[in-house]
């Protein structure tokens, strides 16, 4: 059990900008650590946020900061979520109640927010490339300015941090990279870089020599050397270990030197070693070993779960499972999907899941637990994660990879040249499609228009939790090339009925012509000529304000436009050519390319068909694909930080704003 | 000069099928190099084609087929264009005068086309996913196959293959990596796994160790020791020397199991090091050293100019520099950009070039020859390229990113998330832009419907060479954002008027309005109400028909579209408006998300603006936005290969193609 007493903050409060920082001495510093993690745990247990990470990085953002000069010097914080720290000792500390919450603190960095926010970081293994591109760049423009990338062992995994190294060694930049080794991605940490960390003990390079050498000992002994001698000879031995026992040696041999490993929560050692590399004229690596949740107990224990907590309560019966067991959890879209994979892999062997180092966040590491042989977190590499599925597919596997909207956007060349152009079984679980409180970096809202362009993409969404199972299902089992189905962080609708009737049995899943998009509800007035074709969550959003219409005087049908690709191009030949007909199509995706543009490209397509045929032609000669058609989408524009529902609103697609657009567009 | 003698090809008439091959002996395998490397170099002198790398890796496909049974065991050629020796062993040699042409033998490896090719490819760094998810897949299908790898060590430097192997030497599954090194990707291979292989004596692990044990030899000189003993601290250093003069170690740390460096041109060579992998149940990497251009002596000598070749000349006379010399080469696009880039830089010394590793495709090289230090080649590093070029730009310079089109595919994260985001910047060159003969994996068809649905970006197109000049020009100048320049991989239309006028002086760059469309051609009839937006190539497509179209009664203006983004809308506001018009649009992309979706999504948009304003509604109450708009783009399929001639024929773009569907629209 964990309990916490309310500490003065003496030190920190007189932290305004870092040059205070600078005046403290190593005692203080030590005192002053302990205040932030307090600020920190108090602050979060309110605000909600990624607390383990900030924990584990509170000495080294301290002696940066002490050692370096910000803003001059540019930190990037791959990332961007472990910056809290550097937030408060960079004048953001009363702004922390504002964490996350719209218009408050961005939960990244953010230039606009800060000038000693050198970048904007949200997604992972950025900033080696960002810190080689300033480097270069400082030297062109004759900026003496040092760059420092601080990267964890998680970022390290993925490829574009491992070609900005590689290039780095080639140049020979006096770039530093702290490499913060927790041994954790957002899950566990995965690949030969991070298994290597740990067993270079047990290495034969070592051993080999070390055996050769012990043996060459014996026999000296007998040869009665003198002590000068044989103090030499356990040097080379300890050297030989040293070398050997560290990392180092890879990043040596691709031309960055290196240091450490150095106990992050020691600040003096940080200085240390920050000191020793600050006036090098050469790509500098410092490996330093944190603890995430250093510093608060159950965080310590069980960082996982402490990466990105919702607010929680900071009281002594604060335990692991407080949080789950004091709320009811209302079943996500994310929970949804996890469980249908595993009730359809129960039935199908060739179903196996990919997901790139968010296991934890999509839910599929419950899929993990149940078919731990048939599961494979790849670390954070979608490239690889894509490809890999792809080559699954081709023996004849049923892969499922589940992955991030916005995460999806680092792999799009694996979809469209390793997935698609063999028209490969490779069904994609996207997950946080849409909006997400995370801001600008995180938005989802590409997928449906870039996978859109992609030739042998099937494109769906489902409108609850029983259509996402179903899609599942009817993806996995009619299993005839690539399938995309994306769904939002969020609860899920009608969670509940989905898997189990009132029986309390499963209910049995259902193999969908999901290109035959269901009406959800039917106008009235069957000459109403008005149509809101919704796609994925913006079905249950329309649905929710068919009243409010019908007040207004719209009495509408409501359809379930479930796949963005390929369309129903029946029913919509149908309504295009419908005299008077009206159509506003809504979707939470960027307004570009989206569904909606699908629907407007089928209608040009649609009428250029019937010219060249001769058709469609009434009497004045005119075609009759006359309907109007309006498109409810995100604008042209990146979309900040802040609640679901805020965000929606602030995109025209709350129900109010959805209400006021749909009857500006039918009222005759 | 080279001279080539027709020999006889006895043993390659005798290989039907690989299983002939493994009755060959060493010597007749030998002779049987020397007969592929023959018909290789007769077959591309006829057909052009990828001949230096083609000629690097005959022994280790002979090895590979000797060894291995393909197609049980799977064998993935990165990139897939060094498998013409590959094709050749597995029944497609009676193909190769058909190489690369339309409905002919492929360039890169396609499984429709033989069982023998287990995967498609034609982007790099792709082999050892695939490899992976292979061999976890024919685990869980109880399949008994063998995975090989071969990748360049150019294709290595790509992110995906270094997270590939990463999550290789986590699994421990028994992939075989072929590193078939001949220190040269496209262009120069760059990065610190390349100089690392260079340099090993040089690194300070064995000088240090090996000095001190050195001065131990020394010291116990004196001491008298027996000869055994002398025997064994000499092989302690050999073996340290051994270990630490391959580039294994940093393989080996990672968890694949390093052997090598082999002669690959020695076939003996090689069969022993397949073999002694062959079964074994780790990871294997094998490293071969292989030479580009092998038996060839000009392509020996220069593997850069002769990666892909144009047909040549086979004569004694055949020089280096005969292709060139021997035909007066029209200016291409890329030489045009390149030009109009050096141009610029000597104006402005913010301006730098970045390219990944296509300086010589794209002609940048020769910005490198002017600017070397405001040039960076980062290898085969999409990802790295554009994030280090956003780090470049934040801090004040002009960085210009030419890159292909298909390859663009492989950073649109980075696009997103470090330059759009941030609006920072950065000019995107996008080079082969359109259709090429490369076929599927090498069209350049999502760049303009994947850069639209960016926010910040402008998404240009240039008619001309001149307009491309200018258009470079004003983005550098104007220096407010990102912006994609994109054009084709053709000669350019006016390149000579472009940079020199009648005197044979520059002609001076111009600040273009991009936004503001020019009209190329008014119609005769200010009436027709008939309008053809054309975008990027396709307006000099389209301005050659005119006469044809006038010929058949249709009487259209053309105007040049050369902003997909952002539109000019004050100029399509006009055009919707206008009673009875009817708006084509044209482009060399995919249909979905376009330029011509963008129209129609504006055409949508503008509607509902009218209608939420109450404006725009004429007196039947019906808005006035009722243009009709067609869209001529590429069908939603992947484009095989062939003369681009022919393919833009196939996607409906020629010039008889264009008059056919613009007649069946315009007519009354």
């Amino acid at each position: 059990m964990h309990t916490l007493v309310k500490q003065a903050t003496t030190f920190l409060d007189a932290i305004i900008t870092p040059q205070e920082l600078k005046k403290l001495s190593n005692t203080d510093l030590q005192a002053l650590a302990q205040e932030i993690r307090q600020e920190i745990i108090n602050s979060l247990a309110k605000t909600g946020g990624h607390l383990a990470s900030n924990l584990g990085v509170v000495e080294i953002t301290m002696g940066l900061h002490k050692v370096f000069d910000s803003p001059n010097d540019l930190f990037l914080w791959d990332v961007g979520h472990q910056a809290y720290v550097h937030k408060m000792l960079t004048g953001r500390r009363d702004q922390f109640p504002t964490l996350r919450q719209y218009k408050g603190l961005s939960g990244f960095i953010n230039p606009l927010e800060s000038e000693h926010d050198a970048f904007v970081a949200g997604h992972s293994s950025t900033s080696i490339s960002l810190a080689v591109g300033m480097a270069l760049a400082a030297d062109i423009k004759k900026q003496k300015r040092k760059v420092v990338a601080v990267i964890g062992d998680g970022g390290l995994t993925g490829g574009m941090a491992l070609e900005a190294i590689n290039h780095l060694g080639h140049i020979q930049k006096d770039v530093i990279i702290i490499l913060n080794d927790n041994e954790m991605s957002i899950s566990e940490n995965l690949g030969g870089i991070s298994l290597y960390m740990k067993r270079i003990k047990e290495t034969f390079f070592y051993k080999d020599i070390k055996q050769k050498i012990d043996f060459i000992e014996d026999k000296l002994d007998e040869a009665k050397l003198n002590p000068a001698l044989w103090e030499l000879i356990e040097m080379v031995k300890k050297e030989a270990k040293d070398r050997f026992d560290t990392p180092g040696i890879v990043f040596e041999k691709l031309g960055i030197n290196y240091s450490g490993p150095v106990d992050g929560h020691d600040i003096e050692a940080v200085i240390k070693a920050l000191e020793s590399v600050k006036d090098k004229s050469t790509p500098q690596l410092i490996h330093i070993i944190t603890q995430k949740g250093k510093g608060y107990a159950p965080a310590e224990s069980d960082a996982i779960k402490y990466h990105g907590v919702p607010a929680f309560a900071l009281e002594p019966a604060l335990t692991e499972n407080s949080e789950t067991a004091t709320r009811p959890k209302a079943k996500t879209y994310s929970d949804i999907f996890s469980q249908a994979l595993i009730d359809i892999a129960a039935m199908d062997k060739d179903i196996v899941a990919i997901t790139p180092a968010t296991a934890e966040g999509s839910g599929v590491v419950k899929f993990g637990k149940a078919y731990p042989d048939r599961f494979f977190d790849v670390a954070i590499c979608e490239q690889h994660a894509v490809t890999m599925a792809a080559g699954m597919a081709k023996l004849g596997l049923k892969p499922v990879v589940s992955i991030y909207s916005t995460f999806l956007q680092r792999a799009m060349d694996q979809v469209v040249h390793d997935v698609a152009i063999m028209n490969l079984p490779v069904v994609f679980g996207i997950d946080r499609g849409g909006l997400v409180e995370d801001g600008e970096t995180h938005q989802g809202v590409f997928d449906i228009s870039w996978l859109r362009a992609v030739p042998n993409f099937k494109v769906w969404a489902p409108r609850n939790a029983r259509e996402l199972r179903n899609m599942l299902y009817t993806a996995t089992q009619k299993n005839d090339g690539p399938v995309a189905i994306r769904f939002p962080r969020d609860k899920a609708i009608d969670a509940v009925d989905s898997e189990s009737g009132a029986n309390g049995k499963q209910v049995p899943f259902e193999l969908l012509q999901v290109d035959q998009w269901p009406i959800v509800k039917e106008s009235k007035n069957a000459d109403s000529g008005c149509y809101i074709l919704a796609y994925g969550a913006m079905v249950d959003a329309c649905e929710s304000i068919l009243p409010e219409l019908a007040k207004r005087g719209i009495d509408a049908t409501l359809i379930d436009a479930r796949s963005a690709k390929p369309l129903d191009e029946a029913l919509l030949t149908r309504l295009m050519t419908e005299a008077g007909a009206r159509i506003v199509t809504v979707e939470e995706g960027v307004e570009s390319g989206g569904f909606g543009a699908g629907v407007l490209e089928f209608q040009a397509r649609l009428r250029m068909q019937l010219k060249s045929n001769n058709a469609g032609l009434d009497k004045q000669g005119k075609t009759r694909v006359q309907a109007e058609i309006g498109v409810l989408a995100i604008d042209d524009t990146f979309v900040e930080h802040g609640a679901r529902g805020i965000l929606l609103d602030l995109v025209g697609l709350s129900a109010s704003k959805l209400t006021q657009s749909l009857c500006d567009f039918f009222k005759d």
